[in-house]
């Protein structure tokens, strides 16, 4: 019996505000397993190459259930989607070789069994197009998926509209805005720093504008009214939003990214979406991949392999760094997809 | 050249919190008309019959527009829909002793021309199914189409639903109710006296209670989680709603009757609607009629004829009533469509 370290990323105390590394979650090394003779039941060993830190996962450390997310188990590894590489397998679809697709727990090593009774089942990647496999994780991954079902399902786009984007330089948003820009959309965007705000540029959006410097209330009076609002920020941003939404406007409500570290704000003039016919529509991805995934793969991802639609990723090594990068993620620090990169494969 | 005294109700100064009779609006016996000779330039001369009141017009008051709603003009009287029984007409469409259906200024006689530059343009009633005129402003008029069209374009009722409509013993919520249950869903609504419940569950209201005494909060946390949500109110309703949505809910927003008179309440949990993946739809039923009219003439108000669908006005006579009549409606105090009643004919 030959036993390998698996390390592990633990969710080890819920936050008040923000993720503090070494604190919400911890590194722990102490654990290992042994890859030649651990009991797969039916189920399959994976080796994790690479895991995905999405802004929404701070909304799994607050104790609360809702339709599609479990929070975090204290003391448990957070889980997240990633990529593995099949070592062992008892489950007919997946080979050893395979690359897998789906929520994986942020450790080294996995015996994964979630083909059962997940609300996504872990899939085998194809990957004709060659893509690298990290890239699944974002733009062709589940962010990339939001930003593209999303737009499909909501955006009732029509070339001359005016969309507002937030978070534009994170992934959702990038990709939003150049769904928006080929729609033929005039584009308003906002990030957090002039390097990012170039990228938005780069990207084809028509305005950009720093929000820890400007107010989106002043932009929106200038350049709106708005038809169309990506939101994933909430607060006094959607404030201003609604109260520059043009007649039929639509808004996709992806994220509410100012309250999940801080107290929501509250909204007050949530009456405006009467006069002016504003449909607010919540979602979360899950409920849309059924319908779209098929398209998304055949129609999207293409685009990101020829470099038609672009994306940015900010890979770190090794699961030791995990707490430092939830909290990146959750001050906009970071700049392109949030990746811990565990291995080759 | 005889004169005829031609009563009127006028705007008289922009109210603080609910409107003051007497002050608000007050009513002018001064002016008279020339019933025989005045010039009608392309239009029609028209006897008002009856005038609706309706809560909406708390919202004209403050002097801010939308794209459907212009506000009252000080020192000109209120408008609002009405009948009124054509006397001379230079307007094809208008013959006399038509009666017409439209926006009417809250005065004995009117010269009319909006036929040309109206959002909606005046009609001539046909009544085939001989309901009385005054239903014409409640049940089979603009409330009406409100709850038929609305209902129709944005519930997505399904049989086994559960909906809650707020503001149920008002012409709009009542004609809801009975949507609801012909669609075979559980109907939770509320009024603000005893009466008024029995007359909610004559409806078919499944369950019922005075929000005068009792939290929206406590009923949805036992009756619901609700799927369709007919706000009339907004404020600590909405958010108790909010709490208790389903997933995939529809909160069709009508009205927010709680911040027409007093600040709007600030909406503290408007994130669950990413959640919960709640489509709220702000609506003016005027975005509806071009859709929807003739089968609502068709389809609904004979149902209203033959007894199928129930409705409640409440009449009162003159137009020196006005005053009081919109200050009960603002506070809940009428019990049937809110008709002033000016003429017969």
């Amino acid at each position: 019996m030959t036993l390998t370290k698996n390390g592990r990323h633990i969710f080890n105390e819920v936050p008040k505000g923000y993720p503090v590394p070494g604190r919400t979650t911890v590194y722990d090394g102490s654990q290992s397993i042994d890859l030649e003779n651990v009991p797969l039941n039916g189920g399959f060993l994976i080796k994790t190459l690479d895991l995905a830190v999405d802004p929404y996962l701070r909304s799994m450390m607050d104790q609360v259930s809702n339709s599609h997310v479990t929070p975090f188990q204290l003391g448990e590894p957070l889980v997240n989607y990633g990529i593995g590489l099949v070592l062992r397998s008892e489950y007919s679809e997946a080979k050893p070789g395979d690359h897998v697709y789906g929520l994986i727990p942020f450790q080294e090593y996995s015996v994964l069994r979630n083909f059962e009774n997940q609300i996504e089942r872990m899939r085998v990647l194809k990957n004709d197009v060659g893509l690298p496999w990290s890239v699944y994780l974002g733009a062709a991954g589940m962010p990339g998926q939001t930003s593209y079902m999303a737009w499909k399902a909501y955006a009732k786009a029509k070339p001359g509209d005016v969309a507002f984007i937030t978070s534009g330089a994170g992934t959702v948003g990038s990709l939003v805005i150049q769904l928006a820009k080929r729609d033929g959309l005039k584009v308003i965007s906002c990030a957090s720093s002039e390097e990012k705000l170039e990228y938005l540029s780069s990207l084809g959006a028509d305005v950009t504008y720093n929000y820890r410097t400007t107010s989106a209330r002043e932009v929106l009076e200038k350049e709106g009214p708005i038809d169309i609002y990506w939101d994933n920020v909430g607060g006094e941003t959607l404030e201003a939003a609604l109260d520059n939404a043009s007649t039929g406007a639509r808004f996709l409500e992806s994220g509410m990214m100012s309250g999940y570290n801080e107290q929501h704000l509250p909204i007050r003039n949530l009456f405006k979406l009467i006069g002016m016919q504003v449909t607010m529509q919540g979602f979360l991805v899950w409920s849309l991949v059924d319908q779209y995934r098929d398209e998304f793969y055949r129609e999207f991802v293409p685009l990101l392999a020829n470099g038609d639609i672009k994306y940015r990723e900010d890979i770190t090594q090794g699961l030791e760094t995990v707490g430092e990068v939830l909290l990146d993620v959750q001050r906009g620090k970071n700049f392109g997809k949030g990746i811990i990169h565990l291995a080759d494969g």
